[in-house]
């Protein structure tokens, strides 16, 4: 059978393929019918042609045009919701609702229109003048992104669709998608909708195309090619640390989003006023989408003692009686076992769970862990491994000084949270832990549960490695996160009719704040 | 003889040293008196430590207690210009004025005056808040900061009181500076300053420390080492990728400004109107300093012609009349006389000058190069090696397409200049060459040479990939320059109290600009 065609240039073309994948249905363990191409290099190559011409299109387009493509996507992806959701459910099983019609495809229309209306106001610019001097400057499009798109978000991260696609987009620079290899026909019905808004809109054929997948060499050859501008990966952290070496060494800025097992912790006071409803708002954190978000609770910290007790026998007995949700892939569920296991031989005790469910679909049960502060400090590495799936791991501190050396020997994630005592009881021990996680993590909560991530302009969706590259920016949250794919660009001394449009004293966009002599006027 | 002291936590100690090394005096040839140590790697470690405690106390301090340490620093070094002056004249052989006293010294004091007032004013830390989510971000200290300073800035680039020095310090990082080898007396007599400071206004004794030198295996454990949070760099190629890797491998921020060519092109209107004006200007600009500046034009491009001739006739004499100024070092030198001679070997031809100048002082004659662009497109990675010093090439084109195609070939650059008539005949020109050279560069300039780099909030002094390690930040210019030692932290239904005051409803400084629901608000 002919293998699906890859996008290219405005086209739907044959790739040159040195291999063909096909993509699984967890739900049923069956192999779904539609053949996708390992592309050769020769693919990359004319996808890097066709993007270099569209970066240089892309330059002389306005924000408007820029916007208008966004936005007619956004429409394209909604008149497309029913095929997609089908798709995605078919090769994801996540479920229909809540999740992938009513949550996931609105929140990514949501991103894309956002993204619109940040290259539209184009205050994620800074446009920055110093009249006496006459310099100016401003951030500009990188040039091509190339876009790696993970495994558990079919619409909201893809390659071709999700925030790393629009921010790149929204700042003016063309996108090489590399749809996951999970769900390359969700991908490849969303490149269908990018396509007709391409050319309904005018928009260069070059800008938006997507390969469904490449050998690791010729990833790594993408990712430092000089036709890139900069890459955005997120995925698993063996994989992004082999891509993330090649762009370095290249010079590509590659910002990526590895592994976070996103601490949370319980203070004495939290536990002793509501165990019961703590314990169900864990409980649906840590099973939602079977765990599989990137901001799920892989670690939860607790005082030892009775609550902590009463609180686990909740959390436990629930694990056991939900049933467990099909995971995104076998391979998935071979790596969530090697997981448990390894944090079993870590010292772990396993509380509930820990095998795979019988039968076609690909499950595993609800997993509860359990290990000390002392059994921590001493395996401080092997116990924070993070697991991708329905797993959590409780960690109870005999003291202060024991919460205290577990934070210190915690790596960067992208979330930390404290729920504490609504009265004042625990604020001494958060005072003294504050400090301590705030500089491990990007977002830092209180008295909520970290997986949902809001497309907020405050939003930090990004932390200390490994949990991303850089710790100064972040992945999700408009216009934040459009300054990756940027460069600065500086303009000395520059005669007023050769500077771009933002930069002239008279200002072109009414909507767009920029810095003028130090102070942020807008009009 | 005994070796210098290293300043570690407050205190000036005997290093643990692995060997000694001297400064020459580059203006005699001598070999300097005073004896500096290699560090082994316990001091390295010492500095780390006390750095790590002193990250914690500087959260704690005010942002007017940050501002007041650098303001007093400023006006210890006014105090004790001569001696820094006479000291910085005997290591570098940089004229006393105009250059040290009156260029570079004030310089530097402005920049950390200029420091101090962005951390007093705290509009850089970029407050955003989403009031009805009550998400909350800014920019915060991203931990202690290694700053490797270059040869040829002994005050304003130093990395005990230059750029790097005051952004980091600015955001709330200590700094573990490595002094430069080529003047490490004008560094410790800098250091005695800000330790005056530091005791003076009660700063944490760890946040200004300073090492000489160390071997090149820890100088890549020490930009890799878990308690660092980033590092800058400004020197040479060579050594700056080695770091480069290290500290990247190890998730670490590093940016580095490692080496730029400076394109200058002539357009055939400009040399119309004024040859002897612009030759006089680029020979100032190629020859200030002995051309030991990032931003010295080394690649002058020209029309062919009969303008072009008398231009670069005109330029040679100039070359050729004006006696050489003393190198920063015999090293420099050689590296210098190599570099000459690689671009004669990769075609350049030698118009004048091209061998050292005999006598005790490290002179080399000024040295002017020519090639063709058909040379060029032939060898274009040789012919665009950075020799730094009084040494420029001049590139003829003979028509737009090959100026063209020599800018595609072109890598990144820290400025690019194009100088144009003042009518509107090189109009067509310009706008055609305009965006091939913008996305190489990270300032572009008009009718003027780029060796000036102001401290303006516009200034761009960074660039795409060789000249730094990325294109969205700049080492000169306050505030911009900050934000590199900073990590975004997002807080997520943080209670009231517990935000920084920054964050809070009611504002803490009514100078700092936060974007507050999309607006940049002030007070």
């Amino acid at each position: 059978m002919e293998a699906a065609k890859i996008l290219i240039d405005g086209q739907w073309r044959d790739a040159d393929a040195e291999s063909t994948f096909h993509a699984e249905n967890p739900a049923t363990g069956e192999k779904l019918a539609i053949a996708f191409p390992v592309s050769k290099w020769t693919d990359c190559d004319l996808a890097l042609e066709a993007a270099s011409k569209a970066a240089k299109e892309l330059r002389n387009l306005s924000h408007e045009a820029i916007a208008t493509f966004l936005e007619t996507y956004a429409a394209n992806i909604e008149s497309a919701a029913d095929g997609l959701v089908a798709a995605a459910r078919e090769e994801t099983a996540l479920p229909i609702a809540p999740r992938l019609k009513d949550v996931e495809l609105p929140r990514t229309t949501n991103q894309l229109r956002q993204a619109a209306a940040a290259a539209r106001e184009e205050s994620w610019k800074r446009a920055t003048l110093d009249l006496e001097r006459n310099i100016r400057s401003y951030f500009a499009p990188i040039g091509p992104v190339v876009v790696f798109g993970p495994n558990n978000f079919p619409f909201a991260f893809n390659g071709i669709s999700g925030g790393d696609f629009a921010a790149a987009i929204a700042v003016g620079n063309p996108v090489i998608a590399k749809a996951h290899p999970l769900h390359p026909n969700t991908s490849r019905l969303l490149a269908e909708q990018a396509l007709r808004a391409v050319q309904s809109t005018g928009f260069p054929t070059g800008a938006v195309q997507m390969l469904y997948a490449v050998s690791n060499e010729n990833g790594l050859k993408l990712v430092s090619d000089p036709r890139v501008g900069a890459v955005g990966f997120t995925g698993s952290k063996g994989a992004g640390l082999h891509l993330k070496r090649a762009a370095e060494d290249a010079g590509k800025p590659i910002y990526l989003e590895m592994s976070s097992i996103n601490p949370v912790i319980f203070l004495p006071g939290a536990l002793a006023d509501e165990q019961e409803r703590l314990a169900r708002e864990l409980v649906d954190s840590c099973l939602a989408g079977a765990g599989q978000f990137c901001t799920s609770p892989n670690l939860v910290v607790l005082w030892e003692g009775p609550a902590t007790e009463v609180f686990l026998a909740f959390v436990a007995r629930a694990f056991g009686e939900r049933s467990s949700h099909a995971l995104l892939s076998s391979t998935g569920r071979k790596q969530l076992h090697a997981g448990v296991t390894a944090l079993i031989d870590a010292s772990a005790e396993l509380v509930t769970g820990g095998n795979p469910v019988e039968g076609a679909a690909v499950r595993y049960e609800n997993t509860l862990l359990r290990a000390s502060a002392k059994q921590f400090l001493v395996r401080p590495h092997e116990l924070q491994r993070e697991v991708f799936g329905n797993v959590t791991m409780a960690l109870t501190v005999a003291n202060l000084s024991e919460l205290e050396a577990v934070l210190d020997k915690l790596e960067g994630n992208l979330t930390g949270t404290i729920y504490s005592s609504k009265t004042s009881a625990d604020d001494e021990i958060y005072n003294a832990i504050e400090p301590l996680l705030r500089e491990k993590v990007g977002r830092l909560l209180n008295d909520k549960m970290p997986t949902g991530v809001a497309v907020s302009p405050a939003m930090n969706h990004g932390g200390p490695y490994p949990a991303t590259s850089h710790p100064g920016f972040t992945s999700v949250g408009i216009p934040g996160s459009l300054t990756r794919f940027a460069m600065l660009q500086s303009y000395d001394g520059v005669r007023e009719d050769r500077l771009p449009p933002i930069l002239r004293d008279k200002i072109s966009n009414p909507n767009a704040w920029r810095s003028i002599d130090g102070a942020w006027v807008k009009g």
